[in-house]
């Protein structure tokens, strides 16, 4: 599937975008409008690039056709230039290739089911009764747990950890650090302390999921902890057990979601929200970064909770109205009265 | 200790409840009210889930004398119905058993002192100086540096990292990916950059504690950071150097604790909750998820700090709003001056 | 470079300290003031700690002339006691010597180049392409991803990730888990939902930076990820793709830095601080811990955004009245209009 070079003419037919320029012109390899010098592929839709896009020297640039006449250079014109660009950067920069086979460091049970085509890198440890689908890659250090079930042509990076009882779909993509499965935060209090809640519930992954580096999802406590086809979690993303992520949502660097809460589809999440527990957001709600959510959510939108740093000095300032909101609120009741009174 | 089915009349007995129903009937398992079927055991206490009460096939349900009218199955009548649940399912579901021994992968130091009746996993490395008691579990993966100690029947899951002069209880379980013993953030200013602080002290983890996957444990700059007995860490928390953890408190995910502050026993935050570094905070504070503390707290009670996310819009009004306080407070000045000059 | 024992007299030379005491006494570890024992050398900045200054046994403290007289043992009087003090901590307590050499368990690319002198620890892997400079210690369970580089006298301690087209400088130190390297949060709608952006910039770390345990660092979209000399990362930082951090810049604890985001030099960010995509914050930018920033910021100096956690009850009146403030503008706007017409 990976291409080394491709032509405009063929990139214009595949992509369906108009080609103003050279058919015959090859692109290898994508980049920046200012970096893109021979074979670059670029594109433009941040019309604070403009000046970039005036000056650039790639081969070609994807791009509005709006915007063509800014191009000094071979243009691709296409309604969504950012998307184009992203399935021929796939082409020319594809997941690398598995070099399927078993290495000697691997460490798998016996009980264990590896199908053909599949990479099971240094110092890799497959538990009893697991699982693993073809085309396969397994990075080093990985450690896949009992009874899970990896996908067709997924692919756990270095040091990822899939605890137990985790069924991970297809192409999906877990990156280093990450760990599936782990046990909820489950705990009763008694007057001698917290006894532990067994968590017997699994975690289940759709296909073309992608899990960043060092995120935690908990398996469910007793249900399942469910994370649907398509969804996007970034970097530190925590779920807790029995959380439940509809297709195609997005949740960017350390999210973390209270357990039992359900997300709805096609969602999008700013960095460092958290949701409190047994919410339910509904379909198309985008909530900026860092705000709480502790209601659930019926409407799609835009949601946000935040405050913007501002000098220590004027915050302070207006922190201390804040607090006096109250004493405030009082004085306009005496003047109210005051007027009544006249 | 586990238990393949238990006959209700001896659970009545054993955990105080009073059964309304059949004792010979076993359950050999835990479920929800709505997925409980033969041999399942569930529980009620949220009264949201009184429709499943009401239509669950479960076979017996813990809930609280005052529900049991709702209950169409076997009943185990008890105060605390999630209590009895938590102990009753460790009887069904413990942890998995030991499988004693050092994997031919494991790579241990000499010096290292391994007690019978441990598990060392593949792919785990132990270093200079490391005590391991009985009856521990070093998962696959886990690395435990120089000077550690590792407590009677605790449980060290896939790639945990103990760096160095840490000591763990007994009984402890810490999840996949945790760092506990690393270096706290000591950096002193100079003309030239920051000069790193060696950080001297030690980690100190009482009994029965559980660390979540991926959290950072740092150890103490000079005196030791002190985690006591009973303690539940959830995923990713952070704890920097000589932060103390009182007995039986409890974190939420993604907890910042800042260095040297001392937390009281009993505590219990939610998620993303952040704490400054030198403070005190008394016994049974609970504090709401995503709040900041930034000052001792002296009193038990509840607090919070948090804006929950609204329409952009309405909140983008209320907070130009705040930012004009100052003014609104000239205004209402205004007012009383003419008001006191009539 | 490690020094067992440290005369006061050749301390005060090396270090620039005037001494009042005996400089025939020795130091051989660093303390605080109330564990000082025999031997034990302290620092007094902070007059909190007055008593303990008055009351320590310590062999020596390094502390300013102005409190020199509260000091009953040795005193080392310096400007800044706390910078002399990492300085000379560190030579009592360096960093702990390389064993060079290669694990018997450690797998390594024949395409990899390993300089002399260099220690790789059990279970470690080293992918192709790689080069690793001199008196580099590769910790257990590292794993170093294609085309990285790491520099001489670095430290990656234990299962730490470098995941590919990462250049990480001389004298480093990325604590455990950390994850360096990998894909940044790329993804373009489209009607079948997300596309995956491939990522193919790099990570470039300059000297002497120290990243904390379980960060995460994404490679760059096209561009360089880049984190400049001297720079501090405590635990759970997260960089988002095209981050560039300045020189000497200290981050705390969960940090997250949105996508482009570039941060002056010298800059010091609290926990939990979020910053959003395609920022600039000049230099000499002061973050209170858990704000938000969500402009350019042009100014240095101290800034901040949150509101410190109170009891539940009075911060509910207070987010209550927050919530009306547009109603009590109103108020005020009927006063002054009875006010005017009078």
């Amino acid at each position: 599937m990976a291409r080394s070079a491709i032509r405009l003419g063929e990139l214009a037919a595949e992509f369906g975008c108009e080609l103003v320029g050279d058919p015959q012109v090859t692109v290898s390899r994508v980049a920046t409008l200012s970096d893109a010098h021979s074979g670059g592929l670029s594109f433009f839709v941040n019309k604070a690039y403009r000046d970039q896009l005036r000056s650039t020297s790639a081969a070609a640039v994807l791009l509005r056709p709006a915007d063509a006449g800014d191009c000094p250079v071979n243009a691709l014109l296409v309604e969504d230039p950012y998307l184009a660009f992203a399935k021929i950067a796939g082409l020319l920069h594809p997941q690398p290739d598995l070099v399927a086979g078993t290495h000697a460091s691997a460490v798998i049970s016996p009980s264990a089911t590896i199908a053909a085509n599949v990479q099971l890198s240094a110092h890799s440890t497959i538990g009893d009764d697991v699982t693993i689908e073809a085309d396969v890659f397994v990075g080093p250090g990985v450690v896949i747990g009992p009874r899970c079930r990896i996908g067709k042509a997924s692919r756990l990076l270095a040091n990822v950890t899939i605890v137990q009882d985790a069924e991970i779909g297809e192409r999906c993509i877990i990156h280093p650090g990450a760990v599936i499965g782990s046990d909820g935060f489950g705990n009763a209090q008694s007057d001698k302390g917290w006894v532990k809640v067994p968590q017997v519930g699994r975690v289940l992954i759709g296909n073309d999921v992608e899990i960043g580096a060092n995120s935690t999802i908990d398996r469910g406590a007793l249900d399942d902890t469910v994370i649907e086809d398509g969804v996007r979690l970034d970097n530190m993303v925590h779920l807790a057990h029995n959380v439940r992520i509809g297709q195609h949502s997005a949740l960017a660097a350390q999210n973390g979601i209270a357990g039992s809460t359900t997300i709805g589809k096609r969602c999008m999440f700013g960095g460092q929200v958290a949701i409190d527990g047994h919410l339910i957001i509904c379909d198309d709600v985008i909530v900026g970064g860092k705000s709480a959510l502790t209601k659930d959510v019926k409407e799609p939108g835009y949601y946000v909770g935040t405050f913007s740093a501002e000098k220590d000095k004027e915050w302070k300032r207006k922190v201390a109205r804040f607090r006096r909101l109250e004493s405030l609120v009082s004085r306009v009741r005496v003047l109210e009265k005051k007027a009544d009174d006249e």
